[in-house]
């Protein structure tokens, strides 16, 4: 925008164009295009799943490979008011901000501990998978921190997401529908570290990292997961009439509070 | 929690399970309900829109309703990247901060304008419904505000996404499963105000009234919908390499920048 | 930008430069200007409220009357660690994102009940100097809301904070720095609903309305005063090295968890 | 909270206390101290900038050292519209939600790339200090990552704020205020690369390193400042009228937006 004239006002043409180009979606008057779909031929006919993998990679999934995102994605929702990510949601819808800032907040503190563990279990598997000696790999992460990202949990011995999801992998692989390396890796890990079990972010990291995610979108996809707990906790919180909400009802606090 | 012994200690237990109490999911060791079902019964067996319909109103829906639910999920993840939910993400993403951030960043500026047109077009829908005279609903509301929510667009003049939606909602409406009284007083608006078209947020507002939806979960539906795109263009960033994106390109900034 | 050469490029040159134009600030190579000040000539030479003040009305502010707004702004820094906007800031800073993020997480709960009750007292201060009648006045907001914005607490009887603030208004208004208009009625609301105290929120919005400022700015002001009491609790929080902190400790929450 | 009656009760009397204590802030009714001060003795007292440090450091600093941290943070308050932190504020204010969130959405943006850089610059800076070999200091941090934090422009090639700080610093270092060492290494680092110049970041993590602010505070420090500008472009935004604001003027988009 040099306002030089002709030459330089195309180079700037290009250069806005560049500047917010995208492969994702096009927009033209009476034209929406996602990923290279007309948006009236997904209408009615993708799934909700379908269409997450279809925005994040560009292609369709086939029916069995969504129908495992969609396991996942359903998994985890939801783990309780007291998810920091829920509460936090909760608290916020309390004090008159829009349904969008409350859901916003909770997405917010899903990071690197809370929402990114699914994330480095991903990497924790691709390495794994690469390496000859699984617990070669396990005693070199523990002795970066003693979490291993996917196992363990604070309360929950066996977690009941654990079993549904490896299974729907394990028939996966067993129709040669995804190949099983990642699976076969989790549990490998599971028995080096027992009896820490699998947790929620190790099962569905074992489908992201089948169905061939990129590990950051582990934390994409419990991302768009979680969002919905988050805003049927911040509707429901909505209706309970509560003024600027804190962590503990004031009745109860230390001694006069 | 006043220190006073045994019966204030189980008053106070009571206060601290009220104040986190919700019907959304109930969370034991070893067990996870969500709105009453083990999450291991669902996990594989309910789709991602079901789940979302259950979570936000505690009952499943038929498939019917679900797959309109869906459709109207599906139609509005996106709609490119000068949309500033989708450009304040995919800046965001530039920053350095986590991929959850960057989706919080989005999801925080679907306010009044931007994300709750579906908000305001259901209440103007529902007021059309229970009055006599539409026309004279339409008058009342543009005398406060020019834009009617729901209507009218920057530049398409017909929504690519309006007809597919609302020739879903008429099928349904044609065998029973939505009562239709939300599409008519849509369509009768867009006469009234005619050649203004229905937009994305006016067709996605007809499904949601249609299927009972409070007004405000327009707009929390349309956070989990448009979280969807949101990912897809903070993610495509993440992969450019820019660092500190600013709205316009430093080259053609005026003059110098 | 058509790319239809020349004179449509000058056009778009200034179609850009007014997308963005700001009285804010002016950044050129080697230049930065903050409301016409070359900043090199306000570093070390401007207080922090001064340039606060600077910065959103555009014209320095003389002693007295920064001397004011620092106050202001040093009263509402904290609430303790229960207020929502640092428990949320808290509790995100475990969870594995930046500080910048923990500290957004805190600001963006301050809505319209949280962080605006200063706006609308200073509306209803406003009202009540503009009429003749602060009783009736009085009576048409608790028609509308039984809670009067800027008066009431829950457990303090007098807010320490409320008569050094009120303290240095009259001293400000004896001396003929500030009208005392809406302190007279803020006095004289308080009067009206004894014994409901006047609180923090009621303080504040009578600096800022004594100083000119408009009422929405009462709100940006407590963001800016509030966030330095966030900061302080995320970082301490981010010290004592919790994980995914909820709002309960686990050990004593109801049953089990 | 165990129900188990008194003892069991007193226990978690301690846990709630432990789970939110700080040292930050003590609230009972009619008492609020910041830091062991009442609030009351601090308001009228204390400057803002004196507040900032009390609060995150627990002791008040003498006047120099104050000054010095007030220069920084006047310095670093705005850097234009098209800065990411500032631009999505705006386009967050156009999209009808609270003054707070959109304070919160640029603030949000300040992670590790945007405002993160003056917390690794301050790392930097200690281990110069640390090291007998700045040039090899150097030369392993540029090893990692052609960006040297700290150091650099796109386009100032002297940053006019450079020169008062260091000058402040510099002042202060001769008058045996603060020790000298990190202003040391910032020169010898600004020599070693030249004619990379010291940009603010820079500037500034020497004036936090100097006074004594651990590397994360650099961060939390420009994320004060920068919110003061961030709230100025966003309620200037506000009062313009603008919806939905994408980050390029629709008239200019290429070809036809």
């Amino acid at each position: 925008m040099t306002g030089a004239g002709g030459a330089s006002s195309a180079a700037a043409d290009a250069e806005v164009a560049g500047w917010w180009a995208t492969a994702v979606s096009k927009i033209e008057p009476d034209l929406i295009e996602l990923r290279g779909h007309p948006v009236q031929d997904l209408i009615g006919r993708i799934g909700l799943a379908e269409m997450i993998w279809l925005m994040l990679r560009g292609e369709r999934p086939d029916p069995r490979r969504a129908a495992l995102l969609e396991a996942a994605l359903v998994s985890s929702v939801d783990h309780g008011p007291h998810a920091p990510s829920i509460a936090v949601a909760r608290m916020a819808a309390t004090c008159g901000v829009g349904l969008n800032n409350a859901v916003a907040t909770g997405v917010n503190v899903l990071g690197d501990v809370h929402g990114g563990a699914g994330e480095q279990c991903v990497l924790l598997l691709e390495d794994v998978v690469r390496q000859a000696d699984p617990a070669a790999v396990v005693a070199r992460w523990r002795a970066r921190d003693k979490y291993l990202p996917g196992f363990g949990h604070r309360f929950h011995t066996r977690d009941p997401r654990r079993d549904p999801l490896l299974g729907l992998v394990a028939e996966a692989v067993a129709d040669g529908v995804v190949p099983g390396a990642h699976l076969t890796a989790a549990i490998e890990v599971e028995r080096l570290i027992a009896p820490v079990p699998m947790n929620i972010d190790g099962a569905t990291a074992v489908v992201y990292a089948e169905l061939g995610f990129p590990a950051p979108l582990a934390r994409g996809l419990f991302v768009l997961s979680r969002s919905v707990g988050i805003l049927a906790h911040a509707w429901e919180e909505t209706g309970q009439g509560r003024r600027n909400k804190g962590p503990i009802p004031p009745s109860i606090l230390p001694d006069w509070l």
